[in-house]
């Protein structure tokens, strides 16, 4: 069973709006366990939403639409399902009612071109706006040969349109999905290595066809493999990417550091909680990006204790103690003034940890430099460098995540 | 003519991750004088997308696609394409050329499975991809009695399609634009008031109807106006928006600060250019987000010196120079404690002036506490605070961008 999601509105295809209506609803058509092929947007043209009504319950089984349904001259979703399903607009005694009652409510008069919002196409069913003046629209379309497809169309507002999906559009759809099957994805999260070395590590879990199913992509340094899996209950579904999960983690190993919504910055976190120890930050060149990404992460407090970030050679002996003579001696990004930082905020912050990240801000694509990471311990102090040559849009955050990645590595492998 | 753009992937059309690039070529199109009628969402499914990539060849006049062009299985765009155009997959030197230049790059030995990003359909060009792996296709695909289809394939890695579109695409559309309308949006945007405050300063821009037509949004405790206007130039629609502009400035003062992507901190950074001084940061209870924001912006470097984060009252001396006495006098939550930072940091960076923000991390809805802020200058230091009544999932937010408002207000009364 596949569905089909449509957003309809100018303001969409000219892209005035981002669209997340249809994010959220994919999200959840696939916890019904109905799988999301398509998402189509369409301007306010009636023509071409007509086409694009027409396309989609000749290919789809069900149908959410979202958008075009308020009063004014630019809503034509009425108009256009009308159209595309051969039906008539019939006024719907019970949604002129509800509207009437909104504006009396508000203690407005109700213009008459809200009227307009009570035509419904014939053979069509209310979906109730309990805080809106839109009411939805539901319809089985017939097929020739085939079920008919289940159609839906709500409001644009993404607060009304989500109180009708949990009012009126899950319960529907969850019938239809009866004895119907759920899917559910995992996500784990690597970090460390590129999309094809990560693949190449894997036995042949991505090839089309194979059960449970497995995807990657790669957002924003972090590599995310996707198992999917469909079944009767999700611990069906766990139970069926439990072994894939396994495998993925045997072959990857200290690669992966979660799973599901988890980054770099909530792991370190977490084990700092679990070995009772604190950590404080030094940062040149990441924008004190490592700093706000650990003191956002929850469980932070008292276990991160605040961070520097400098941006300037003269400032690293008066707010780090990095001796001048060693800026001196080896220039400000090295790995020995990365090491003074790392051990200068362990002293300052009185942590147990002490991060540091050190990079040039001149970026120079020809000449990538090396970017220093140091990190000092109750045990003394280790350094790092990467040579970097990433997208310079995305380098700074390359950079805070190494920074993360080298402290969630040593505090996993600290007693 | 119309356009239409494809996305292309499961975790599109399954709903894992949002979709942004869409709207950003919407943007970019639209500015072009492009009307974008549709967009179009696909799993990774060979013969669903042969299907929409035929689909849009043939009712749109210019194709923008995104996605599928890496080196996994699961990538599936080359393909499609090579299916839906009816071409063979050929080969392309230059592109193979470039893929292992970038892996040299990098120091990393190329994986075989990367070859198959050199696979271009035949007759396509090649849209260089200078950061990235994967190389853009470009085709003109014939038309019985039409024109050609303009076709342009992107990888979906935001960074990578916003350059390739910028240095290839864009250049390659100018020319097909040519002679037609514009759209152009500007926005002015607020910080110091809600939106329905905002919305009774003004006279009745917003009505339906009027040209150029106004909007108002919130964006995170930014209020954004937007005035739309369509002409045969660039100057025209800035022209026909500029009076809409004057009365709102004139309406909102100092509420204003500033048009089009700007943000607060990009506004201290040009103050702070101007006037030829530096600024230094000392945060507690806002995560860094106050020295991110800043350092984040261009020309910082060199303007905004760097920042402290806290999280403990025993820091407060060791690395801010708070004496004891005073936070135990006052607390740590307290305008005495928050000036005291921001001469603080100050002292400690060398700066000309020192900010300070400091609240009380547990918040307590039914007894919301007063965020302290601070600005120490040359002449003195000046303290505010604020009862913050706001939603927690944006109150950190609200902070920092308070924080900021008043080192704007500040710097730009200064001489």
């Amino acid at each position: 069973m596949h569905a089909e999601i449509i957003s309809i509105g100018d303001e969409i295809a000219s892209g005035q709006l981002l669209d997340t209506n249809s994010q959220w609803l994919s999200q959840r058509l696939g916890e019904l366990g109905i799988h999301v092929l398509y998402h189509a947007t369409v301007g306010d043209e009636v023509a071409a939403g007509v086409a694009v009504f027409r396309q989609a319950i000749d290919r789809a089984d069900v149908v959410v639409a979202t958008g075009g349904l308020g009063p004014t001259a630019d809503d034509l979703t009425r108009e256009v399902l009308a159209q595309a399903t051969g039906r008539g607009l019939v006024r719907d005694d019970e949604a002129l009612a509800h509207i009437r009652r909104l504006f009396a409510r508000r203690g407005w008069p109700m213009p008459e071109q809200n009227e307009v919002q009570a035509m419904l196409p014939g053979g069509s069913r209310l979906i109730p706006n309990p805080h809106g003046t839109a009411p939805g629209i539901a319809m089985d379309v017939p097929r020739e040969g085939r079920s008919p497809c289940r159609l839906f169309v709500l409001p644009g507002v993404p607060a009304e349109m989500v109180e009708m999906w949990h009012e009126t559009v899950a319960g529907a759809l969850r019938q239809v999905g009866e004895g119907g099957r759920v899917i559910r994805h995992r996500l784990v999260k690597c970090f460390g290595a590129g999309e094809s070395r990560i693949e190449s590590m894997l036995p042949d879990l991505i090839r089309r066809g194979r059960i449970p199913r497995v995807g990657i992509t790669a957002s924003k340094t972090t590599i995310i493999l996707r198992i999917t899996a469909e079944g009767a209950t999700e611990q069906e579904c766990f139970a069926a990417t439990e072994p894939t999960v396994a495998t993925i983690r045997q072959c990857l190993g200290e690669l992966v550091f979660g799973e599901g919504e988890i980054e770099l910055e909530d792991v370190v976190v977490r084990l700092l909680g679990e070995r009772r120890r604190t950590l404080a930050v030094a940062e040149w060149g990441t924008a004190g990006r490592v700093t706000h990404a650990l003191r956002s992460a929850a469980g932070a407090e008292g276990r991160v204790l605040g961070g520097i970030a400098v941006a300037d050679n003269q400032i690293l002996e008066r707010v780090l103690d990095v001796p001048p003579a060693l800026v001196a001696k080896h220039s400000a990004a090295s790995a020995e003034v990365a090491e003074a930082m790392a051990v200068g905020v362990r002293g300052r912050f009185g942590a147990d940890y002490g991060l540091a990240v050190s990079r040039f801000p001149e970026f120079d694509e020809a000449q990538p430099k090396p970017v220093f990471f140091a990190l000092a311990t109750p045990e003394g102090v280790r350094a790092k460098s990467l040579p970097f040559a990433s997208h310079p849009a995305i380098l700074d955050i390359f950079c805070a995540k190494t920074a993360l990645n080298l402290a969630r590595l040593e505090l996993s492998r600290a007693e």
